[in-house]
């Protein structure tokens, strides 16, 4: 097969190069673009964004400061990804509210609960490295250095307000999601959120606006619906451009210093899910455009790949999901009081009141003696207390029945026939999930425990609302109507009420969904993304949802996700920056 | 950067080739070769196989009686893989031991079982592919089809003997991992095993020596010690040989027909088990050359990869691996009936007589409310009757306190002492592990709850005992010796008995531990590797650990690894026989 002609035209050697790209995975699957086979550079700049989250527009506006030229690329027909559908707030650790306020988030105890959380079979105190890896390590001290600079910044150039995030209805300090462990020695007051021109605390909304109109101010370029196909690659091997998709043609840029993926997860892309998630996922509160395509992007060029098991979780009002896998929203905390979750069996599994990412991995939860997923819908039940008293807390509609996927009948007796006769309906969507035998008569024992816990003040087997997290997030998520005729009955526990020994009773089926998903590309402390020799891939870096979480699967607090993409946005755009021209 | 002179030598076509290689992930990272680099082929065949376990060798000697020339790689200095260190069981549907006795082993029943085990959440008998997706289902049909052919192909060749695996203290036929599920419609007598020329039964040994004698016969070149490390792939993308490593040499070996991987998982490849795996495996029983390079040779070119949370798991004396990784053994039954497990909470989580894939997954669990792993050490606590009625059963020394592993204490109390002591002295190991404060209450309650269950011959927590799998393989592998002055005392379930009032106790600490993992490339019902979009890689097929297995993580029976290894080697083989020559 070797040529044997010394003699071979250009043609030939684009030829050459395609077929090798072709070998390498072909065009379909992202392989990359050897530079020598662009003809022409549609758009060129210094800095390439893909993805105008709050990771890409931090990258944009920060590089563009710097002085670097920048375009941004955005798959959808509008700024802002998911963050735009989010709450809008950031966790930043030692942050400027705390310090205004004297508080002193030391580096080394802060260090101390990050790696505490998302390592904890592997955190021990007092050895190098707190008993991570190098890498690990490395990353959660750069967030911890980068995190409070990076809204400094954005703040100091006016492309973002912001002000400490309060506990609405408490008007307090927000509390993180693992407060309650020794190594949280600051465990409230992290969270920032975005504040409007008049003061006003906003969400996802308000931060996406305030960040695209410092990209849009700064004149930084922004191609809408332009997906991004593949890398374009130079002799050396590093990253000088992309090739994205736009109304079915092919638009090229040239990167004269680098790309910065700061894209979605692959929460929406089915074959990543059955691929590298242990579970099932009903659906996702992700962008439809989070189908994981900077893991196919990368994984083209030899980007090694981590955390391809995470996801950020949150549980999911399945009938929702069976319509449709996007979702608007999670069941972030289940509200009431008088409410349990159990599961096919009618047992309890789980602090219900535990924070979403968390709580979520009960669904996952794989029963050997009968090796099936019994965990993998659960059952939220409740009386009219909680019916009444929390009304309009997502997912209790504003009244009892006022929801399709609420059940509701006059004994348990007949609540569990309800949801027998509504699971068999939806039979072939779930597997066949069925109440077990013993569903009825174990509800009705879990009920009994719970109350009893409940008038005890204290959870036995699940310590519901005895860290501040449980009791705290419930006054935010789902404070009982103070209208309520049942807002003067209180227990010991605030997150606990006895469940009504008489109808009528509810049910909401639940199941396992996600925020998005968090593995892809492993980048370095400088969010340069990593082969599988873990050497930097020059002019490739990242940030996101779209990269192997540098938390791992821990969700620190309110904000995590955010402000986790914001920092890595910022530090990349800073490496990005120092990078020498690629151009020739 | 494009160059752009018309004239270019050999050279240049070449260099240009390989860069875009280097581009494509540097030849450390396993990359393909383009065929037009090859200046020479060391080797030749029609189909090269890599691996030479009961895949590799079934593939070898299938190809070859089909008149095509064969060459097998292997990275160790001898023939077997990790088949050779197995039990050398083969569980194969439909088998002619099954037939010979009138037993009838449907397709359509034993499909339900094959669907209902590897895919619970989606398994809906009467609906299209039983719920299951086209290629999950066609997989398995194809397994089924080809298991009882494959065998007896081999037996007609005088490859292999073998016989019905009977379990040896019964003499019975094996039972089934899931016998107990409806679908099951013939839960014991799939298991065949290789029998010397003597009638004896035998293990991994007897069958690799079989098959490795058989390959030899065939004069099979084999080439030990040679280590695959990118395929060489033509300019329409196809596979036409491979680049080895040997001796730190490059060897090349042309596949005129194709290339078949029947080679390890990755469950000693530390980073693709923090990416691609949920929780920590502390050690695998796999050959230390099961590093994983098909998921990093094969991926450089394309290939869609699948189950990659997957292994096959047992559980393992922690202390043997933390000594090294790679084990001789696991605690495939846990010995005794006077013995349960429990977390570090002193709770029992898990039947603990459930066979060793699916008890394994409980170390797995994740606590909410703490954000911790629970039971990712379990103890396994017993009394005199056990570690005398047992001895010699594995993990069980032929004497009571025989193992530096043991912990004895003539008390709960004492136990728990030295349990906490140990687990201290290797706190840097293992994430600083520890017994809760309630361990040894817990630890109590759990003992009376037990005998409790004991006594009645059931267990309500975790249905010990209560199928017939858990029964019966117990009386393989630990059948209290007779000669004990306990064996008369009798329980109504055999597999538990209540924990003597007093001392001495003993305690063993257990972690999650594999035979290997389960993911990898995912093929198709011809073992043909997918590409990202589902489209066959030209002469690339798959089988065994390295591959996504068409059971996905379900182990049906005594053999199972080794019984879809054996399967898919044939498919592979077939198919790639009926592939046009790729010599120019």
């Amino acid at each position: 097969m070797a040529k044997t002609t010394d003699a071979l035209t250009r043609r030939d050697v684009l030829l050459g190069a395609g077929a090798v790209t072709a070998a390498l995975g072909t065009v379909t699957l992202g392989a990359s673009t050897a530079e020598a086979a662009v003809e022409k550079w549609d758009h060129e700049a210094d800095i390439v964004i893909v993805g105008s989250g709050v990771g890409g527009c931090t990258a944009a506006v920060t590089a563009h400061e710097q002085g670097d030229s920048v375009v941004v690329l955005e798959k959808a027909p509008f700024v802002g990804g998911t963050s735009k559908k989010s709450a809008g707030v950031l966790w930043i650790p030692n942050n400027y509210t705390l310090r205004a306020k004297g508080i002193d988030d030391k580096k080394e105890e802060c260090l101390q609960y990050l790696a505490r959380y998302s390592y904890p079979e592997r955190y021990v105190a007092g050895q190098p490295n707190l008993g991570l890896a190098a890498l690990e390590y490395a990353l959660l001290e750069v967030f911890y250095d980068n995190a409070s600079k990076a809204v400094d910044r954005l703040r100091e150039l006016g492309a973002l307000r912001t002000a400490e995030w309060r506990m609405f209805a408490l008007d307090r300090s927000a509390t993180d999601y693992l407060d309650h462990v020794p190594e949280n020695k600051v465990p409230t007051g992290r969270a920032l959120g975005p504040v409007s021109a008049e003061g006003q605390m906003g969400l996802g909304v308000e931060l996406m606006t305030q960040l695209g109109d410092a990209v849009e101010k700064r004149k930084i370029p922004v191609l809408l619906q332009h997906e991004a196909a593949r890398l374009v690659v130079n002799a050396a091997g590093r990253v000088v451009g992309i090739e994205a998709t736009s109304a079915d043609k092919k638009v090229t840029i040239r990167a004269r210093k680098g790309v910065i993926f700061a894209s979605g997860g692959f929460a929406h892309n089915r074959e990543y899910a059955d691929t590298y998630l242990r579970h099932r996922y009903y659906g996702s509160c992700a962008m439809p455009s989070a189908t994981g395509d900077f893991v196919r992007i990368a994984g083209a060029i030899g980007a090694r790949l981590g955390n391809m098991t995470g996801t950020w979780g949150t549980q999911i009002v399945l009938e929702d999901a069976l319509r449709n896998h996007v979702l608007p929203t999670g069941v972030f905390f289940p509200p009431g009081d008088s409410m349990l979750q159990v599961n096919r069996h009618g047992r309890r599994v789980v602090n219900e009141k535990r924070n979403y990412n968390d709580r979520t991995e009960a669904h996952g939860y794989f029963d050997p003696s009968d090796a099936e997923y019994p965990n993998e819908l659960m059952f939220m039940v409740y009386d009219q207390r909680t019916a009444e008293g929390f009304a309009g807390a997502y997912p209790l509609p504003p009244t009892p029945t006022g929801a399709k996927y609420v059940l509701q009948a006059d004994t348990l007796d007949a609540l569990a026939d309800k949801l027998a006769a509504r699971l068999k309906d939806i039979a072939t969507r779930t597997g066949n999930f069925s109440l077990s035998p013993a569903f009825l008569a174990n509800l009705k024992t879990s009920i009994a425990r719970f109350n009893g816990f409940a008038r005890a003040g204290r959870d036995d087997d699940f310590s519901r609302g005895a860290a501040g997290y449980d009791r705290e997030w419930q006054m935010v998520f789902s404070p009982m109507n103070a209208a309520s005729k049942y807002a003067a009955e209180k227990a010991p526990n605030s997150t606990m009420f006895p469940l009504s020994d008489t109808g009528p009773y509810y049910a909401v089926m639940l199941a396992a969904g996600s925020l998005d998903s968090c593995g892809g590309p492993v980048i370095d402390a400088s969010a340069r993304v990593l082969d599988g020799s873990d050497k930097p891939i020059a002019g490739l870096f990242g940030a996101g949802n779209c990269i192997a979480s540098p938390s791992r699967f821990a969700y620190y607090g309110a904000g995590h996700t955010l402000g986790q993409s914001l920092t890595f946005g910022y530090i990349a755009a800073n490496a990005a920056h120092a990078e020498p021209s690629s151009k020739a």
